[in-house]
C-alpha cells in the first residue's frame, strides 16, 4: 500500500487552525468541490458552490429547514471559512485537516463533531480515509479527503419526495451518512473472509513463504480495521446516549441501530483475525510435516543403499587373501545379502509406518 | 460447509423494511408457514394459518389469554404485515430479516425485541439460524429461518393441561423458547468434547496435516459458536433485570436458570478452547519428535557405514605399493578394524541414549 | 479419566423438578444415605434417618437450635421431600440432581440456595463432585453426589462441647463446610506443582511425546480446576456482601476468610498454569537441541568421510593410465591427503563451536 | 543503550528530599541551567539565573502575570532552593531527582505536580527523559534532565506578541510543553514503523538471528515507549477533569486535546507492536522454509546418485566369478540402468512437487 | 530453589489460632525474639523482651506516645499472648502462622491487619518471606519470619532525634517499614533485567538448553513475584483511601507514595517478563538457524562429492569392454568433468546464497 505520510504539525508549533500553512491562500480551482443541498420535506435544492464567502452570506431558501453543506478535498482556506461562519473549535478545525484523526465525538455547545473513517479496498489492500462532521440543530458540515460515491445513495433518496430522510432533519442526515459509512466495512470483511478460506487449502497443501506473507499482510489490514472500528463503537455508543439539542430523540433509536452495526463488524475482525492465527499454526505445521516427508524419502533411500554399498566395497577390495572372491557362488551369494538387508529394512520401515502411510 | 450469503442491505440504501424489495407481493406458496397456537389454563387452540390479513382481523377467541404466533421462512410481505398489525419497529422488523444479526435485545413501549441464535450440527459442522421474538403482554410472535422440530416439545407441553407453560403467560413462552434453543448447544459441544479426545490420541502418535486441519476446523466452529453465545449471556442477563410490564414477576426466577445455562455453555466453549490449543502444542511436539526420530535412523545407519565404507574403499585402491593388500591377515583385519569402529560407534550411541531408548 | 455423563434434560422437557423420571419412586435402599444432626451449645444429637417422610413431620428435639441435614447419593425422591418440607424452589431442586451445575449462589426469601464443587484426586487425575447447601436461619440441608470423608473432621468437631462451631448457628456450620471444601484443592495444586517441578528436569533431559502428553493433561486439569475455581470466588464473595437474615453478622469475618482461600487457590492455578506453559516452551527447545545434536553427529560424520571416501574411489580406478598408481611413496601419500584433508575439518568445526562445545 | 542506573534510595532510608546527599553544597557550575521567562499578553523578559536564592527573593516584574522558571540539570541543592521558595510536597521534590518515576499527577492545595517522559531516538534507539512540571495559578517550574531544545518554538512563540500563548495563562503554557512532549513520539513511531516495513521483506528473504535480534529489540523498545505512554494517558485524561483553580477552564479543552494525542500514540504503539509479533511469525516460517529448501537439495542429489553408486560398487568387485563383466553390452547396459533409475526418481520427484515448484 | 512446604491447617479442622498446636507452650529459648521500642519527639527505648507475659502488663513509658513490637520468629505461643493482650481476631492471629498468606488489609474496629510480602534473591533465586502488622493508634506489632536486617535503617532513624519518623506517630512507622519491604525489590528486579540482558548475547549466539531452562526459571520467579506484588498494589492502595482513625490524615500522601512504588515495581516485572518472552522467541530462531547451517554444511559436502565418487566408482568397475580405460587422457578427463560439476555446484550454491554469506 502506498502510505500516504500523515501530516502531522512540527512538535511545539502553535495549535489550532491559525497557525496552519495556506490559510490565506484560496485552493487551486478544482481541488476542493463544495456542494450545498437545502431541503425540507416540500422541495430539495441542490447548488455546487464555487465562492464559498459570498454564498454564506446568502440568506437560507425558504421551506428547507435543513441544509447539508459537503467540502470534498481538504484545505486550511476553506475550512477556516467555514470555521468563521459556523463557529467552529479552532482545535476541531485543525483535526479536520491533520490526518490521520482516530474517530471521536466531541460536544460543543450548540453542535456535535464527529471524526469517523471510512475504508475501502484498493487493489486488494486495505485503504481508509477521514471524513468529519458538524452537527448543529438545522445544518450538517462534512468534509471528505477525496470526492467519493459511496454517499451518492443519500444524495439520491433526499431528492425523492416523501422519504423518512426528508421528514427527519440534520441528525437524521448524520445517521445516514455513518451508517452508509459504517455499512461499507461489510462487503471488505467478506472479501477478507473469503480470502482466508482460499488460503486454508492453500496452506495445507503447499505452504509457502508468499502465503505466509499474504497471511502477515491480511493480519496487519484486519488489525488497522480493528484500530479504527474500536473507537467507532465508542463514537455511535455515544450518539445514542449524548444529551444534546442537536440530535432529534426519535433518531436515536437509528443510532442504536448503527451501533448494532459497529459491533457487528468488531465480531467478523475478530473472527477473521482468530481464523488467521489458527491459519499460521496450521502452515507452520504442514511445513514440518513436508519436512518430515523428505526426511523420511531421505532416510529411506540412504539406509537401503549404504549397507550394500559397504558389501560391494568390501568385495571390490584387492587383498590378496580374500577366499570368498574365489568361491563359486559367491556372486549369487552377494545379492542374496543385499536382498536379507534390503527384506529387513522394508520391514522396520513398515512397522514404523514410514512407507505406505502418508 | 456451505456457506449463505449474508442478506445485508446495500450501503446507503434507506433502512428499515418499507425500502425492501418483494414487499408487496405475497410469498409463493408453502415457503412461509404461519401457525397460530391461543391457549389458557384451560384450552389450546392450534391452527395452521393461511391467510395472515384476514386472519389478523377477526377477534382472539375467549378463554385463551395467551397467543404465540410462530412464522417459519422470512419473507418481508409476512414481516410487515404483522408489522402493522402489532406496531413493531420498522427497524426491528428489517432486522428479522437481514442475515445474521447478532443476539440482541431492544426494549419497546410495549413490547421486547429479542434476537437470538439457534446452533445445529450438519454433517459435523456447526450451523446457526436466527430466531427472532416480539414479547407482548399477552403475546409471542417468533421468526424461524427454516421450519425445525426443536420447539415440538413445547408444543406438545401447551396441548398438556395443568402445566405451568399454560398457567403462566407468554413470557413464561418466551422463556420455554428461549431454554430449548440454549439447551441446543450442549449436545454439540459434548460432541465436540468428544472429537477432541478423540483427536488426542491420534495427535500423539500419528501427527498428519490432516489432522491439524480438523483441529482447525474445530477452533473455527468453537470460535463462531463464543461469538454468539457472548451476545446471549447479554441478551439473558437483561431479560432477568429488564423492567418491563410484558415479562410477569415470577417469571425472572426462570431467566435467571437461562442466564446460567448460557454461562454453562460460555465455560464449555472456552474448555474446549483451552484444549484445542493445547492439542496444537501436543502435534507440534509430536511432529517434532517424529522428525527426530528419523534423523536418528538416519544418523546412525550413516555412522556406522561411512567410515567403514572408507577403509574397504582404502584397499580397494590399485596403488602399486600397498603392502598391506600382500599380508596373510589383512582381510581378517579389515573385518576386526569394521568391528572395533561399530562397537565403538555403538557405545557412543548408546550412551547418547539414541539407541534403545524411545 | 471416565467421565460421568452429564445429567442434563432434554432441551424443551418442562424445567423444574416436577417433571423428573423417579420422582414417585423410593430409592433403592444402599444407595441414598440421610443423616440429621441436632445440635446447640450444649448438646448433639446424631440421627441416621431412613423414613424421611416421617422424620420430617417430628417435632426438633429441645435445646437444639441447629439441625443439618446431609444426604449423600443424589435421588429425585428425596429431594423432593425436601422441598416440599423447606419450601425449596422447583428450579433450585432441579440443579441439586442436575450434574454438573456451574458453582453459585441464589437468593431466596429465607433462605440461601448455594451450590459449590468439591475437587479430589483419583489416581493422578482430577475429579469433581457437586455439593449443595440450602441456608435457613436454624438449618442447614447438604446434598452430595456420593458419601465422601471430608466432613468427618467437622462432625467430629460437632461432638466436641463448647466449640465455637456449636455455638455460632447455621451459617458457620456453612462456613465450616465451605472451608473444608475449598481448602481441598491445596493439596491437589500442591501435587501438581510437584509434577510440573518433576517434569522440569525431565523436558529438559529426555524430551518424549509422552512427556508432552502428560503436561498436555496436567493442563487441562487445571483450566478445568480454574473453570470452578473462579465462580467459587463469586460465591464466597457474595456470602460476604449477601444482606440476609440467613447470615449471622459475626460469621462474616469467616467467610471473607473463605474468599481469602478462594483466592490464594486462584494464584496456585495460575501460577501452575504459567509453569506449564513455560515447560511447554522448555520442551519444544529441548527438542530442537536434540535434533540439531543430532544432525552435527550426522554432518560431522559424513563430512569427515566423504571426501576421502571419494580420494580412495579415484585410486581405485582401473585407467590404463594413471601415473599416481606407479609412484613408489603414492600409498604414504594418501594418507597424508586424508590426514590433512581431516584435519581442515577438524579445525573449521572446532572453530563453529560444533565439537568440543555442547 | 547505554543504560543509566536509577537514581533510587537505599530501601529503608529516610524519604523526602531532606535527607539526600549533596543537599547543602551548590552544584558544579554549569552543571544547573535555570532560565525564567516572564511573560503577558504586552511582553516577554527573558533572563538566565546565576544566583537563585537571590533570584527569588526579588519583586517579579510589572505587567507580567506570567512567570516560567525552567531548570536544566537535576540537583538536590537547586530543588530544595525552589521547594523551600514555592512550597513543594518533600516527596515531589524527591520524585524530581529520583529517576526514573512513572508518568504521575499529584494535586496539592494551590498546586499540581506531573511527572511526564519524554521520548527521544539516539543511533536509532529508544532514550527517555524525566521532565517534572510544577503548576501554579500564576506561575509554571519545570524540570528537565539535559538541556534539550524540543521547547525552543514556544520559546519562540513566548516572543510574539499577540500569540494565544501570552494571553491565556500558566495552564496553557503546561499545555504547549506537554503538548510538545507528547507529540515528540509520532516521528518515533513512524521510524519504528518505517524499520518493521523494512524488515518484512528482509525477514521473508533472508532470516537471520541478526534480523531476530534487531526485531527483538524494537519490540523491547516498543514495550518501554507503551509502559509510559500508559499512564501518560491516565494524566492526561485526569487534567481534562480536575477540578482546581490552577488549570482556567478554557484550556480544559487544549487538554482534550493532548490526550487524544496520547491515544493515538498509544494506537500506533500497539499497531507497531501488532505488527512486530505477526513478523516473529513470518520469520519463523521462512527460516523453516528455507531449511525445506536445503533438505531437498540434500535428498535429491544423495537419492540421485546413491543407487547409482551401489551399482558401480558392484560391479567394481572382484569375483572370479561375475558374469556380467564379460558380456560385450555390459557397460552400455550400465549406463542404461543409471538413466532409469535416474528418470523414475526424477518423476517423483516431480510428482511429488519438490522439482520444479518453489 | 529449597521450597518450605507451606503450614496449612489440615481441611475441616477448627479455624482460629485457639485449635494450634504448640499453643500453651512457650517457643525454645532463642527462636523468637521480641523486640520494644518506645519512641516519641522526645525520646527513644529500645529494650529486648524476653518474659512477654510479664512485660505486656507493665505500664507504658511516659513521654513515649508510640511503642513498636517486633517479633522475629513465629510461634502461637507468642502470637497468642499478643493476641489476648491486644485483641487481634482470631483468624488475623491465625494468618500470622499459617504461611503463605496473599498481602492483605483487613479493616477491624481500632486496628488494621496488613499482610505484606517481602522479597529477596538468595543464591540468584527469589525467596519470599511473610510480614504481618497490625496497627493501632498509638501501637505496632510487626512479625517476620526470620531476624532480617533490612529494617536495620528505620530503627536507626528512630534513634536520631528531630526526624520525621519520631514526630509522626505508628502510621508513619507503618509506612516507612512497608516503603522498606516494597523498595527491596527494586535491587532484585535490576538483577533480573542484568541476567535478561546477558541472556540475550548468549542465546543469539549459543542457544543450549541451558539458558533455556535459565530462561524458564526467570519466567518462573518473575511470575511469583508478580503474584505477591499485585495484591500489594491494592493493599497500598486502599491504605491511601482506607478511613480509620489508625492512620494519621498527614501520613495518606506518604502512602500514595508507597503505592506509587509497587506500580512502579509492577511495570518493571511487565518490563522483564516481555523481555522474557521476547528472548524465548530469539532463542528458538537462534536454535532453527544453527541447525540450517550444519544441514547446509552437510548438503554443501554431500553436493560436491557425492557426484563425483560415482563418477570414480564408475571408472572402477571391472567390464571387460569398458573402452575410456584404455584411452590416453582419460584420467585427465576424469579431474575434468570432477572439476566442472564442482564448479556448476558451486554456482548453483552461491546463486542461492548458502555459500559466502551467512
Amino acid at each position: 500500500m502506498k502510505k500516504t505520510r500523515p501530516h502531522r504539525a512540527q512538535p511545539g508549533t502553535t495549535p489550532g487552525i491559525e497557525s496552519m500553512d495556506d490559510l490565506g491562500e484560496p485552493p487551486a480551482p478544482g481541488t476542493v468541490h463544495v456542494q450545498c443541498i437545502d431541503y425540507g420535506p416540500d422541495q430539495t435544492r441542490t447548488q455546487a458552490v464555487t465562492d464559498l464567502g459570498a454564498f454564506l452570506r446568502l440568506p437560507r431558501p425558504d421551506r428547507c429547514p435543513v441544509r447539508w453543506l459537503n467540502v470534498d478535498g481538504l484545505h486550511p482556506y476553506v475550512v477556516n471559512q467555514l470555521r468563521q461562519s459556523f463557529g467552529f473549535h479552532t482545535l476541531a478545525a485543525e483535526d479536520v485537516l491533520r490526518l490521520p484523526q482516530r474517530p471521536k465525538l466531541e460536544t460543543y455547545e450548540d453542535h456535535l463533531f464527529v471524526v469517523a473513517r471510512m475504508p475501502s479496498l484498493r487493489d486488494g489492500q486495505l485503504c481508509t480515509e477521514q471524513v468529519s462532521f458538524f452537527l448543529f440543530r438545522d445544518c450538517l458540515v462534512t468534509f471528505q479527503e477525496t470526492a467519493g460515491d459511496i454517499w451518492d445513495p443519500i444524495r439520491e433518496r433526499l431528492r425523492k419526495s416523501g422519504s423518512r430522510l426528508r421528514r427527519l432533519g440534520a441528525s437524521y442526515l448524520l445517521y445516514a451518512l455513518l451508517d452508509a459509512t459504517i455499512d461499507h466495512a461489510f462487503p471488505i470483511l467478506e472479501a477478507f473472509g473469503d480470502q482466508l478460506e482460499g488460503l486454508e487449502e492453500e496452506v495445507a497443501e503447499h505452504p509457502t513463504t508468499k502465503l505466509q506473507r499474504q497471511l502477515h499482510r491480511l493480519k496487519r489490514d484486519l488489525a488497522r480495521l480493528r484500530r479504527f472500528v474500536w473507537p467507532m463503537r465508542e463514537v455511535t455508543n455515544q450518539l445514542c446516549r449524548e444529551e444534546t439539542a442537536a440530535i432529534a430523540p426519535e433518531v436515536r433509536t437509528y443510532f442504536r441501530d448503527v451501533y448494532d452495526h459497529t459491533v457487528q463488524v468488531m465480531d467478523m475482525v475478530e473472527s477473521c483475525r482468530d481464523t488467521a492465527s489458527s491459519l499460521t499454526d496450521l502452515y507452520m505445521s504442514a511445513v514440518s510435516n513436508r519436512m518430515n516427508e523428505v526426511m523420511k524419502v531421505l532416510t529411506i533411500m540412504a539406509s537401503f543403499f549404504i549397507p550394500i554399498t559397504f558389501v560391494a566395497g568390501v568385495y571390490g577390495m584387492n587383498f590378496e587373501v580374500l577366499p570368498e572372491l574365489r568361491w563359486k557362488y559367491s556372486y549369487a551369494g552377494f545379492w542374496l545379502i543385499c536382498l536379507s538387508i534390503s527384506a529387513s529394512l522394508a520391514w522396520f520401515f513398515i512397522r514404523k509406518g514410514w512407507i505406505g502411510r502418508k
